[in-house]
């Protein structure tokens, strides 16, 4: 089944909401896509359990502080550059593009690669929402390392990493982002079709699509909130999903350190609630709702915040004073709740000092 | 010809010499080239115009704080890793091993990489003294790009960069450094024959080796820094070699930033000179000698540290407060004093608001 231009702005809205906050503008991941369809056509999309056991799949995305990526626009180049150099390092010759992440610009870009090299993509990701750090994938949960991994510029410019495990790769690929401007295309996690299917969470780019389709049809009467809530409690994956709290930004802390995003978002509310308020506390993605002392939400479950007339989704780098957020919060699947998952993207892989509690339980 | 164990002292001494203060320890470079030797036999050593034309050549050497390198010993391992992911990445196996500079640690380490892989080291390198950085050799002044370079750690971990040019390639690698615990084995422009025989200077380890001998001999009858200074004045390369100052120790300051040892050192007359002083200023490398406001050498001129009791040379991270040193400055070849040289290798290149003056001339 190929993937049409047309359906490029759902997958983006949706997968913008599932990023969090993190995985880049979708505006800008689109605008790529739909230029690299119109040239190279528009890719298939396959599912994994559709995979060769001996495929090679490589991994798309960009890595870096999307703040940055707003002003440091994306070219096809060095999103090529990034399959080639780890091609030519492996020896192996691509035969899927596999997504790292749902998020905006970061569910965009491995279709984007796919049609230049007239590969499929895979229904599936590492996450199934967007997390900052590398190892914070599925793939490195089942042992799979993140390395080796390339690094592409806008320059022409490419690196291989080649380190002992997937926290140490992020390590050094993060280092290098700052040089290299903020951001930088990537790929890793080389893997076989037969460790896709083990490791990937799948049938993550249907749901993509389907969350922009609910909130489009939700648009049309105005109800677009209501319409994303039914078809997220409908779905295997986040039918916990609620609305948290509705309000309007009344504060924002946002910079750029160590090439992430990071800083914190209070939400207050308004008429009758105008004495209650919600922080949102970020590194690229959204971590943790925090009501006063009480936590009410926190990661890996996702925090999104929508825009409440709209319900389009608002990354972390577009937060801007006085508008106007609905924060939805949702479960995640059980295999991201795990204990071995929650290692390496629970509350204290962030330096939160307590354990996770799914969000029915708060 | 081989290089003999017995003859690693001299070279190393005659390099931590030519070393400027920079290059890492003497010391431990020997001991880590000995016990290659003993395990491994000892290399040829070749000229430069021995090479076959199409001859691959791979340099050798550790990047980073040579005060790092005092704490954190280097193994084979790492030597031979940075030679073995370079040689994987460009398909060309290495057949000559090159020293990037003649410094105390980065003049040994060739020479045990080559004894490792049982290749010959050729007599020549890229400045016939040390540098703090990359793109500061005569490869890169005649045009050879610094990439595609590798570095190695301890860990077993290999980067690849493939930077646009020299510069950047050291850019990159720096950020790395810091992350790989401040010092890295690396390997860079990977040449043939034919360009080494065009851009490197030639003869160095034997003047290193020379420089070594000299001390040695004159220090039988207490006099190894006139030994010394006749030495030089006799070569082709350092003729205008001369004393420049005799003191002790009275002031460091010495940091590790941005991957480099930075600072300076004061050192005051004895006797009748104890109202005079000279400071050497340093990255790595000493830069700069100053007495008051009077600059009596810069680079890319050799400023050298020995004791001023037995001659050894005195690298930047072993000066000690109250040590008796004297300073002997020296010119280099006519291609380093170039204006495309000085560009890469003059004071502006390490910030500084004046233009090269040999010393000959000051």
């Amino acid at each position: 089944m190929k993937v049409k231009r047309i359906e490029l702005k759902a997958i983006a809205e949706g997968a913008a909401f599932l990023g969090t906050g993190g995985g880049g503008d979708p505006y800008i991941g689109r605008l790529v896509a739909e230029a690299l369809f119109d040239r190279y056509g528009e890719p298939e999309i396959i599912e994994a359990s559709d995979l060769a056991d001996d495929a090679n799949v490589y991994i798309s995305a960009m890595m870096g502080a999307p703040t940055v990526l707003v002003e440091k626009i994306i070219g096809g180049a060095e999103l090529d550059l990034s399959i080639a150099a780890l091609e030519q390092y492996t020896g192996r010759p691509a035969n899927a593009i596999l997504p790292a992440e749902m998020g905006g610009c970061n569910s965009m870009l491995p279709l984007a690669v796919a049609a230049m090299r007239g590969l499929p993509v895979i229904n599936a990701d590492g996450m199934g929402r967007a997390f900052p750090e590398l190892q914070m994938v599925s793939f490195n949960v089942h042992g799979v390392c993140a390395s080796p991994m390339s690094m592409a510029n806008e320059h022409g410019e490419s690196i291989i990493i080649n380190a002992r495990n997937s926290a140490e790769t992020e390590n050094k690929a993060r280092q290098l982002i700052i040089g290299m401007g903020g951001s930088a295309a990537i790929s890793c996690y080389p893997m076989s079709g037969a460790k896709v299917k083990q490791t990937a969470i799948t049938g993550t780019l249907t749901l993509a699509q389907g969350i922009g389709q609910a909130l489009a049809a939700g648009r049309k009467n105005g109800r677009s909130i209501e319409s994303l809530l039914a078809y997220l409690q409908g779905t295997e994956y986040y039918s916990e999903a609620r609305l948290l709290f509705k309000g309007k930004v009344s504060n924002i802390r946002n910079s750029v350190e160590g090439g992430f995003t990071r800083g914190e978002c209070q939400i207050t509310g308004l008429g009758e609630q105008s004495n209650e308020s919600l922080v949102i506390e970020f590194q690229n993605e959204n971590l943790v709702a925090r009501s006063g002392d009480k936590i009410i939400a926190m990661v890996p479950d996702l925090i999104c915040l929508v825009d409440s007339d709209t319900g389009a989704p608002v990354t972390t780098e577009a937060l801007k004073y006085g508008q106007r957020l609905t924060v939805i919060a949702a479960n995640v699947p059980p295999i991201m709740r795990s204990d071995k998952a929650l290692d390496i993207w629970g509350p204290r892989a962030f330096g939160y000092d307590f354990d996770f509690t799914p969000i029915e339980q708060l």
